[in-house]
């Protein structure tokens, strides 16, 4: 199943090329009251509300996606968890090029650790980019991104794909320079999510999935994630050893070598395999 | 005022060393079906809570303030900003101590910007502190905190204090070693929130307070945040150049000098002047 926030919230699933209209599905969950629950409940109720919103669907009449707005498919996210240099080839490429680059970055994922982006930051695909500071370099950065379903702490690599709800794809946006990476790259909207959330039974296995990304058509970022240095179920086995994962959190994990410059008024067309491509605007502040 | 979560995530007011039971005035804000708003509802509503919260603080009874167990002061909050050595006597002790202190550490706040913590990682001055990782070294880091109430992109430094609900007391507990500050600083429990907040009408202006930490009752941290490198305003104005921050954010203010390790069995004397003292304990996992 792909699910989508479009429009106005609008809670959607994509079937055919078609959003269909399922918010009446919400009703089903409580109303909350503060204090709010410290997770997505959407996401946390997926595998209770799948049929119901499977039978929805059906019985909703389809627009065409592209005369709809994509918002996050994942609205509350708790933290956006994010692994640095974790393809080879980027590691290469960022141990090559100290001036772009801090060189504190050109470390091996295992000792650096993950880092977070503020929930702030999260914008849908349709919103697109907005750079912030025009006389500084901003990167594309296409990446794999997990959605966690199920809590945990201490999980398992073994386990660890059972604490997925599903799979999007993700543009970490990067601000290049001195300072920390989770304070350059939570710039609103620099991390583009969507456009929607591929269920995890749908998706199937993250171990070997393309990605990539072109600016105005020319390709700038290819690869597969089999050639990721920590996997899909590596990276929520490290985070959690270090912190609770809770449903709703996005896990990034980590884009492959090529990332560039990016201008207003550029557009970029990212894909991920299984989740889809999506066409993401660059604009000035 | 001074408001505060005890308990089963009851809503007090703490007067005379009592806390007040007032958690019926939140049935005057409306219930949330998801998407969930991304700020904390409580904290954005306070200026039109304020005499309904008052009102009902006189008419309860009061229990003391030993009795309960305070929560964060901030149930929901959307990111945790906090600044990396920002009292020039810590920037010199970090600088003196490479072995303890990663060397990319020892730059200036100006440089290295300012960090995220995880907003899993929170938790109330009651709930006390779990040391994950036993072997290697965790220091307390004692701050003030200011929550923002008003939401704001590229605040002006002049206006930065309207952007505040409320200070609160804040621990950093930052486990050492070569990660991320980001990863380190982000294992649960190590945001020690509380025990209450004090709106910013009662607390006045931070620009001169004081604060310490004693461990087992020895004094390790004494500062006065007249030494913050980047004032309450000028750290408001830095993060909202990046992000926008919204009602419910925290933001920790940085650390001063005499940061040291703790273990379990330890307890922590925080004292925030004009917030009060909090014994927090250390706990191993």
């Amino acid at each position: 199943m792909k699910l989508c926030f479009f429009d106005d919230q609008r809670l959607g699933v994509v079937i055919d090329g078609t959003v269909r209209d399922v918010t009446g599905v919400l009703d089903r969950l409580p109303a909350y009251r503060p204090p709010l629950p410290r997770f997505d409940p959407v996401v946390a109720a997926l595998p209770e509300l799948r049929d119901a919103l499977l039978e929805a669907a059906r019985a909703a009449p389809g627009r065409p996606v592209a005369d709809v707005r994509f918002h996050s498919p994942v609205a509350n996210p708790g933290k956006v968890v994010a692994a640095p240099v974790n393809y080879q080839a980027h590691l290469d490429e960022v141990a090559a090029d100290p001036a772009t680059f801090s060189r504190a970055h050109a470390v091996r994922i295992q000792e650096s650790g993950l880092f977070l982006k503020a929930t702030s930051s999260v914008v849908g695909t349709s919103a697109g980019v907005t750079l912030r500071f025009p006389d500084r370099r901003s990167d594309h950065e296409i990446e794999l991104v997990a959605v966690i379903g199920k809590p945990g702490s201490n999980i398992a690599e073994a386990d660890a794909l059972d604490h997925v709800a599903g799979y999007t794809l993700g543009l970490d946006m990067t601000l290049r320079g001195k300072e920390e990476r989770s304070f350059r790259k939570s710039i609103d909207s620099y991390t583009v999510l969507g456009p929607w959330l591929v269920t995890a039974d749908e998706f199937g296995d993250p171990a070997d999935v393309a990605l990539s990304v072109r600016v105005n058509g020319q390709l700038r970022q290819e690869a597969r994630t089999k050639d990721l240095v920590l996997s899909v179920r590596s990276l929520i086995a490290f985070a959690s050893s270090f912190y609770t994962l809770h449903p709703g959190d996005i896990l990034m994990t980590g884009t492959p070598e090529g990332v560039g410059p990016v201008a207003p008024g550029d557009v970029l067309t990212a894909f991920v395999e299984r989740v889809g491509t999506a066409e993401v605007a660059i604009r000035s502040a």
